[in-house]
């Protein structure tokens, strides 16, 4: 049912040894790593307890973060294997290289979404915690009207505060405020003034970024996502 | 942001009494009521706190079944008015001609959902308990993929049972059953000897019945929704 018309794969230099990484997956990608499958390889000499380690920290912060329709799947893979051919590598050394890695394929995988235009990154700060911040941008990436919006290179921030306003998290409409890249189009709950060609501009771009402050705290979580097209309906109407 | 391109209204007639109401609302209808407006009218003569609880009792069978896109809005309102004028009405009277009312305008906004072209009762049974089973039947229906697969005529089971699976919900692949209207398409998890051409041919109707059966206890719930349609992105993505 997923359509992977790209190889994903990436490279990263360590110090003293090398990680590189395949991947497949296009949708049903939420919330935990659905319907996708990515092999990391290092030459880092490490025992097999900080390759897990590594490898689950750099998962988190990177397929864990993907949700391309809000759906997830019934089987999903990553797998990391170390030959030990190279250099020691310490926990940190490898956990940077391995995120680098995993960061890198989440985004191709974005960037392959089917159907997608953009790859939006949404980012949730001021929250009363991590976790709230993560629902909450989890929230805004998930809905249908904001997807709409981002195909349509409209900046409806009405459509992101609604959605921030039910996700069930703490929330004040009067300390919100909604950006997309470096154009604030929300201050306080109401419209800020903008150049509203230079947001069409940014909009219609291949990357996003939307960033919610909810001005209540130092919570702070992020997603990775994409647009909601005439493209996706097409490629999964069909008969499977 | 909503369109609205159809007035939706209803008559019932009760035992002695009249209820008439109008309606709007094409999108943003889930969970509860949200961005809609309904005016219930009667001649009913009762006080205010027996048309207050056969309006609740209404509303949770009808507008709180709805979901169309699985956004919410910040605003939406169901009132009530007596006039008194007819003959007096019981409680269960009042409910059950409130209750028709509700469901039959329910219906009407589902029908008139944005880009929609067919009406999806998604109904989940064999729950452990009926919060399971509306939970479940929620998730189906607020699905990407599976509102596609509907748009598409495609008795895609796989992707149904697989939103069974990641609803957090009691479930055991091995006692599933999925049919949409008499056509039984999988069981116990698997897939089902059916009638392709009549499968598709009911599926290409304007109203359709999906019934999954959990096979582990007496849990009932039901959703009324709507397909994912190039319609519904072509009026979400523009500037609003």
């Amino acid at each position: 049912m997923t359509t992977d018309t790209h190889p994903k794969q990436v490279i990263v230099e360590g110090s003293g040894f090398v990680v590189g990484g395949i991947a497949k997956g296009a949708a049903m990608l939420a919330p935990n790593m659905a319907t996708m499958l990515a092999i990391l390889t290092t030459d880092a000499a490490v025992d097999a307890a900080v390759l897990q380690s590594a490898l689950r920290a750099a998962v988190d912060e990177s397929f864990n973060e993907l949700t391309i329709d809000g759906c997830t799947s019934t089987n999903d893979t990553v797998i990391a294997l170390a030959s030990g051919l190279a250099a020691p590598a310490t926990l940190e050394q490898l956990t940077a290289a391995l995120s680098e890695a995993c960061r890198d394929l989440a985004h191709q995988m974005a960037a392959d979404a089917e159907g997608g235009t953009k790859v939006v990154r949404v980012t949730v700060t001021g929250a009363t915690d991590d976790a709230s911040a993560t629902a909450g941008a989890r929230r805004i990436a998930d809905a249908n009207l904001v997807k709409c919006s981002w195909y349509g290179a409209d900046p409806n921030w009405g459509r992101v505060v609604s959605e921030l306003g039910s996700a069930g998290i703490t929330f004040d409409l009067a300390t919100v405020s909604v950006s997309y890249g470096p154009h604030t189009v929300c201050v306080n709950g109401t419209a800020a003034a903008h150049d509203v060609e230079a947001v069409a501009a940014y909009l219609s771009g291949k990357e996003i970024e939307l960033i919610c402050d909810l001005g209540l705290g130092s919570g702070r979580g992020s997603v990775l996502s994409a647009d909601l097209t005439h493209g996706y309906i097409d490629e999964n109407m069909g008969l499977s």
